[in-house]
């Protein structure tokens, strides 16, 4: 069973908030149509980096829905469905499969620590199973936050077992022998993502799909030229360029610091709220971040 | 403004599930209604031991509907309900509250970790706006499992901000220092649970409530013996009897060893299946858990 998933860079978009931290569903969709114009092959709505835990279940049907109704092709969205249960997170990515979305991006249950591959395994057979014949599931591999993790090992047993409803893995451990173990075995019809752009020509020149880095948000136009130009021979020089400008961002809670970044390039503050329990940049590391930022020759045109 | 929490021994009840893995509500209620029996005076339902992250939403709703249906009183409820994000941990809230529980017990937003105070701050006082006026929350502090805490002072001033909507504190962190922390404040109408039985005794010689105990599922009637008995002489002779049949199940793994424990003792082997990422004990180190505790005078009588 094969299925087209795009390569290149997908953006895990940020969830903006009104004042009273509903989502903030006007820049939202203006957001995303300004990824996929700059770029972006896909989004992957709710993943951390849209602070999807800080999100309910109905909200983010919601807010998947007013990308749809808004005219975002759902062959290109990639939404975060790992609720750590399979009864809700089949339900959510049900949902996101029925609208059409090309598949869902799945945390391992990361509530329990110190659980078993076995474990681990048994919880995506059973979440493969409730959401039928058609899952489609990117494994979501991020041992920082969600402590839990999805090692090469058992991503290679979900890989075999369910050929064309385990399709992929973002790559989150920071850990590049990590994401090679995996690169290495060649499997077709299994995308690599990178979950920061750090890696990404590493990974093309090794095989991966692309990435799915937080910092797309901010610079998609200059990571998807460097997806576009792999092979180029000022490849190395533009790793470069877009590593200056995630280590600025990185400097800072990222998050914060990323809708920081969107408000003070746009103009609009309504982008610097977040969710508890995440805590908004104040204005003057903000005003700070943007410097540096303006000082590396950085630019975000077209959201105003 | 004052209400009369339960003191004494609560247990977070463990969730038995049937061959498909759907709640075994028969074997819920019949447990649930033991427990009360011998002595515990309270339940809570989806906690840590309950294996609340492996279960839905609406599956938790359905299992406290079904507990009060079956006779409980559900002013002797305080069922789990932190989901780390406000929109459907108020929701499952509000359900529970709605039926007439006592409160709920939430687990701080843990998802992110290293997050401040002040964004965990913002979490609580967000989810008891969107509760209403009658929210009624025991703070769920279990660092080992959970990662993300509520440290004394981020529960001090929760207690001094929301007077009569947070009431009370689970303490799982194996720390007695802090528990004494908060105990040591005497505060008004805050109940101080430990999160295990091995703290009794310090617990209510120092002003505490009780214990919400996973032990306290399979050694209710002893548990409670030492809390209605806590000012007797022999009382440190009764706090390691309760030590002895807590060590020899904590000698495995937690979840697993306790419904082993019931299976055994009960003759229902149904009681072993846990959700995934849990895995069952193993035949053979289940017998010799059981074999354990029958050497140290163990009993589990009223359940055949």
């Amino acid at each position: 069973m094969s299925f087209e998933a795009p390569r290149g860079v997908i953006a895990p978009i940020l969830t903006p908030f009104n004042d009273d931290l509903s989502i903030a569903t006007d820049l939202y969709v203006e957001l995303a149509h300004k990824l996929l114009e700059d770029g972006c092959a896909g989004l992957a709505p709710f993943g951390t980096t849209g602070e999807a835990l800080s999100v309910g279940i109905d909200e983010r049907i919601a807010a998947v829905r007013a990308l749809i109704d808004s005219g975002i092709d759902p062959a290109v969205l990639i939404p975060g469905t790992g609720l750590s249960n399979v009864a809700d997170t089949a339900r959510l990515s049900r949902a996101c499969l029925d609208m059409g979305c090309l598949a869902v991006m799945t945390l391992p249950p990361f509530y329990f620590k110190n659980v078993s591959e076995d474990g681990i395994y048994r919880y995506f057979a059973e979440l493969v199973a409730k959401i039928g014949e058609n899952a489609r599931i990117f494994l979501y591999h991020i041992p920082p936050v969600a402590i839990v993790g999805i090692p090469p090992a058992l991503a290679a047993r979900l890989y075999s077992d369910f050929p064309g409803q385990i399709v992929g893995i973002k790559d989150s451990s920071g850990d590049w022998d990590n994401t090679y173990a995996m690169l290495e075995r060649r499997w077709e019809d299994f995308r690599v993502f990178v979950g920061s752009e750090s890696f990404l020509l590493a990974n093309m020149r090794n095989g991966g799909a692309g990435c799915i880095s937080a910092t797309a948000n901010v610079n998609p136009a200059a990571i998807d030229h460097l997806y576009q130009h792999w092979q180029d021979d000022d490849a190395d020089t533009l790793q470069q360029g877009l590593d200056d400008v995630r280590d600025a961002v990185m400097a800072y809670p990222m998050i914060p610091a990323l809708k920081a970044t969107v408000a003070e390039f746009s103009g609009d503050d309504a982008w610097r709220a977040v969710r508890p329990p995440l805590v908004a940049l104040d204005t003057e590391r903000s005003a700070k971040l943007a410097e540096i930022l303006r000082g590396i020759g950085f630019e975000m045109p077209g959201l105003e």
